[in-house]
């Protein structure tokens, strides 16, 4: 049903803005390159005729109408990237959604409801610190006091860059979307890990979208002289860390929930240097899961952990938490009818959790029906100029897409 | 014997030079802040009647003749200090070698043997990333190629920063001195480390100095994904490095000798953020003992920890070795004088290893019997504004030092 040479062409066609020497891309959000993007794509989608609307912080819908007045079946995802980022996180869902679109009207297959096509603006946190810009506002979970708050590096807030875009930020509030107003939602993605490419699966079917509770933690000793202070006399922030480190990969693979994931990003010891015994050492701490009672559980041990290491040792902590978000669940009823249409196509699938974060979070709220699907990329590697996907792997799952967007479409 | 007063007097004279406004001082060598030092000090050194000379590297040397032509008996320290130093490290033992040998001569004691002071040069390493330049320089250890080499963060090399000094670099052949050009070595120096303070002891008598084996332990892994990559899946070097810190604490704790001690200064990951997990991790690793068999001992086991953590874990690594220096061992019969005089005194004195450098380390070479006193610090704090000492440990350990210069200049 999709073209494979009309998708990979386009692929390709879009790669091209803001492309890099080395391969990759930068198209950070708000960027001119970002908008040459959205010209292009924006074209692509007048040509299959949608309706095309921006909203006051950029997300674009294109509307093919249905043969009845029912709430629409939604497909998408986003183009903005990363520096130095690859050329399929995101842009793979949103040339997967229009192919399928595109395929569904050139076939003549009748739908019922209304096909639309979403682009998110702003989805990648590298700029402003806050990841899935658009799907939040639409959620209703980012206001405008919070969007003139968040500055880029150069100090511009993410209200400027909006506006100065060509977005109508004053109307923010307008962008929201009313429960329920899609019918489903479903977001073809990278994996952004390693489980499909080791188990030779092209389709991934997602059952959840684990959202992380992150912490800092600070963990105070004293910095003595390296050479001069016996062992039994030290309060070594790193050694103390590092016992941390050790036993939050301990919960994590042992003693949590089958899913749960936990780790420690960074260990900042201060002052750093060899003669001198780190006196103090900052963890970045990251715990995530699709399941709220394991997050929780896990959360609880990670925490007496900390506790009681640090006392044992004698030194001192604070914990800071960055971020405490609830996991997602995913429709199962989308996930029976992406199995079954990769079933009748003989393309392997499996189901598997989302570690990453995608704006597909935030739309359980607006639409009936939320899912998502995985394709593997090369080693599980993303937010890199290395990110690759093999684009066999790519049509099938854009296949079992579009024949999905036509099941649901066709459901009153 | 010698004279409090004026002890204390001196030490507050000599730390205006540098003085920081909140305390401590910052008196890196060659600076403007180290020729005033040097200009004071060699005033009250002509005070006593010191025959006063300077060397090729800025090494000074003053010195009281004795009664008959033999070598001399030698004391002295730095003046030098870190970046927001302490007054004490280096200075203080340079004013109670002045105030001993002052105290000497105003008594009238008969001394065989010269008496002489040093101002070792350029002791610290802050400068030009190279400790003890002036007694690796007398010792024959550091060369004119060398110290051409080494520069500054403003790029002065050594070479330069000590001609615009005002000495004569051009001659540092001549700087050398010859086997055994002293009778003895003997330096009072602050301990840097908490043994003394802790037993509430204001004598240390040093066993050894302890050099380091230095490392840089590159670990390399698989920068992944925190939230899409199962634990299972894991190349994780930040968790591979924690192994290895803890493996090294028990190492110098348990394993190795009695003055073995090992840290870990730093634990640097990359990339370094919470949603990426660590793709590679270098650990700066110091190990150090005054034993050399117990010091090769811990090196050997450290060496395979590495290899077996690393190898179990699956990730690879490469360790560059950035010194391999050997500890020295200090004379057993000073050690027997200063316990004995200090048993005279009624002075509580222990013996102690440092873990710290000393100028000390270069002087077996060029003196019979080379020995260390050290003065017990607040917290065991130095290398910083807080540096304290208690004046009353300070004169104890004084009177000590001139009571042994008299004995040792005494012996034929």
């Amino acid at each position: 049903m999709i073209e494979h040479k009309r998708l990979q062409e386009q692929m390709n066609e879009v790669s091209k803005f803001g492309a890099l020497a080395g391969g990759g891309i930068t198209r950070l959000a708000f960027s001119p390159e970002e908008k040459a993007a959205r010209v292009y794509v924006k074209s692509l989608m007048q040509d299959i005729g949608m309706c095309i609307r921006e909203d006051a912080i950029g997300n674009i819908y294109g509307r093919l109408d249905g043969e009845l007045p029912l709430s629409a079946v939604a497909t998408g995802s986003h183009i903005d990237s990363v520096p130095l980022g690859g050329c399929y996180d995101g842009t793979l869902g949103v040339m997967c959604s229009l192919e399928a679109i595109r395929s569904i009207k050139e076939s003549g297959i009748s739908h019922k409801r209304p096909l639309e096509l979403i682009i998110f603006s702003c989805e990648e946190s590298s700029r402003f610190n806050m990841a899935t810009v658009g799907s939040k506002v639409i959620a209703g979970k980012l206001k405008t006091e919070k969007i003139k708050a968040l500055r880029d590096k150069n100090g511009v807030s993410l209200y400027d860059a909006a506006k100065d875009f060509g977005c109508d930020v004053e109307k923010l509030d307008k962008a929201e979307l009313k429960k329920d107003e899609f019918y489903a939602y479903i977001e073809l993605h990278i994996e952004q890990g390693p489980v499909l490419e080791a188990t030779n699966t092209p389709v991934g079917i997602v059952s959840g979208i684990a959202s992380p509770f992150r912490y800092e933690l600070d963990i105070k000793g004293r910095a003595d002289h390296s050479g001069a202070t016996p062992m039994n006399m030290r309060q070594d922030a790193l050694v103390c860390a590092s016992e941390i480190i050790l036993g939050i990969e301990k919960i994590a693979s042992q003693k949590a929930g089958k899913s749960t994931v936990a780790t420690v990003g960074f260990a900042n010891a201060v002052p750093g240097v060899l003669n001198v015994i780190p006196g103090e050492v900052k963890l970045g701490i990251d715990i995530r899961d699709i399941d709220k009672e394991s997050l929780e559980h896990a959360d609880k041990l990670v925490n007496e952990l900390i506790r009681e290491v640090v006392q044992k040792r004698g030194l001192s902590f604070t914990l800071k938490e960055l971020a405490r978000d609830f996991p997602t669940v995913l429709s199962k009823e989308i996930a029976e009818i992406l199995a079954n249409q990769a079933k009748i196509l003989g393309v392997k699938a499996i189901t598997l959790p989302s570690g990453a974060g995608h704006d597909a979070m935030h739309m359980p709220h607006l639409a009936q029906y939320t899912g998502m699907i995985f394709v593997p990329c090369k080693d599980g590697i993303s937010h890199n100029v290395n990110e690759k996907v093999n684009m066999d792997d790519v049509y099938k799952a854009a296949e079992v897409l579009a024949r999905t967007l036509i099941e649901l479409s066709n459901k009153e």
